[in-house]
């Protein structure tokens, strides 16, 4: 194995990998082998362009930390997400459409129905409501409602996180025995993701904007059912149809009912403007293994 | 550009970067939207295969420092590097070949003809010699001969800077009148590519051994001419085919010979073993631009 050119090294190099011991590892690193030298092979990069590559991904993963996952920012932006997304995710259609996870979710304490999970985040007040059922209809009980958002100005608790300990926007539900769920929070807003990094550099490049339309994140499981991670965004918002990680689906935009000063779920009495969102999740059965 | 999905994702992702400014840029993320969507369509990885991956990329961009690229690592070891090369270097066939630069040039100081460029590393004498010289067989005199090397451990000076300061194994020389050079170092040897860090585990998975065969770094340069970067790799190395870079070319491996003890170049006087090594490079003419 000498010599190697633009015709052979390619084929070499896969020779070398045949060994791997595992064959999903070796099926893996032939395909990527594959692709990379075929992407290669293409745009005939000049060694510049070949070293500014090399730099652009050592400063993604220098930008990536506790707080920040740079790399999945761009596999997000590249469309990778979403596509892995729907390659794990071929449901029977009446299960509620899942779409990519992000960068925001962590561990959050359960808490009690109907409680406000706002804490230190200002904004309007928002009663998030809804249930869990199977593809026919039966409400699913004890279903974990995990639900994750940004506040009014485009950022999570772990963005705040050096300033303010504990969490904010972020709580974890258990469905009723009727398969609902309710909650207070505030209403997040459209945001656009950490564009001062890497990602942000491409995507200026690439003449694209950086926003996300204003959502909130929901992970649901419960036994026997596949879990379901999704968002719910709101109608109206001026980039549903430009997502900078391509994730809106029809079936998740909800209308974010405005709701005047007057009385309100649980007993409140609301002295100015809130908001309410209500959805019906559906869960897949759990395939057989 | 709503719902998208394993169908229609891709063009939604192509539509999206068609409007970058630049035309090599919109090409570039053009190529690589299409090839990484089809190596993830051929792998329909499972989230956590996803999620392994993202945790490879960061770990590592995490093991990029200022002494030591994991990427240039990851790009040479899948033939990344070898395959840019060739592409770069479309040279008359009298040109003497190029090979990977590798991750260990630095800057060294230049040194006049016949000096020892050892410094604090051990191991046996050798005396590098040769000529550059046009693809006509004309003397090149003026040149630059950038020269580097490991020690006999298979270390870089780099790899010990924390412990050693300064150069060993490393300098500059300029041809003289005639187009020659010489000067004198110590043999290096084979070696593993450093191999403590993600690179070392993916070569581990995929069944293969992190070794170099032994090897001297040149890069030459002259004005006029096109940059030289290559290696001359030792005859007999057990490792000459299967190079975990894919480097070697047969017209760049060369007897290290060995001479006994006695008389030496430059008036030395040999109390054991010592080795020479001689080439003569030869300069492709600097393209038009």
């Amino acid at each position: 194995m000498r010599d190697l050119n633009e015709e052979n090294i390619t084929d070499a190099v896969l020779e070398r990998i045949s060994h791997a011991p595992n064959r999903r590892i070796r099926k893996i690193s032939e395909a990527l082998v594959r692709h990379l030298h075929g992407f290669i092979r293409e745009v005939e990069p000049t060694e510049a362009e070949w070293a500014a590559g090399i730099a652009f991904l050592t400063a993604t993963g220098h930008r990536c930390s506790a707080a920040r996952q740079e790399f999945i920012l761009l596999s997000d932006t590249l469309g990778v997400s979403m596509l892995i997304d729907a390659i794990n995710h071929r449901l029977p259609g009446a299960a509620t459409e899942t779409t990519v996870f992000g960068p925001f979710y962590v561990d959050a304490p359960e808490f009690a129905a109907g409680s406000d999970i706002s804490g230190y985040s200002a904004g309007s007040p928002m009663y998030v409501s809804g249930t869990v059922r199977a593809v026919n209809g039966a409400p699913i009980g004890g279903a974990t409602v995990d639900i994750w958002h940004s506040d009014r100005d485009g950022f999570y608790d772990l963005q705040r996180a050096q300033e303010r300990p504990g969490t904010a926007g972020r709580g974890r539900f258990r469905t009723d025995a009727h398969g609902a769920f309710h909650l207070w929070t505030v209403r997040p807003s459209a945001y656009p993701i950490a564009n001062d990094g890497p990602v942000g550099k491409m995507l200026a490049a690439q003449g694209r904007h950086p926003f996300r339309p204003e959502h909130i994140h929901f992970m649901i499981q419960a036994s026997g059912y596949r879990k379901l991670v999704t968002h719910l965004f709101a109608s109206g918002d001026p980039y549903l149809d430009s997502d900078v990680v391509f994730g809106v689906k029809t079936s998740l935009i909800r209308r974010y009912e405005e709701h005047l000063r007057g009385p309100a779920p649980g007993g409140r009495t609301m002295e100015g403007v809130w908001f309410s969102l209500e959805h019906d999740f559906v869960l897949a059965v759990e395939a057989a293994p």
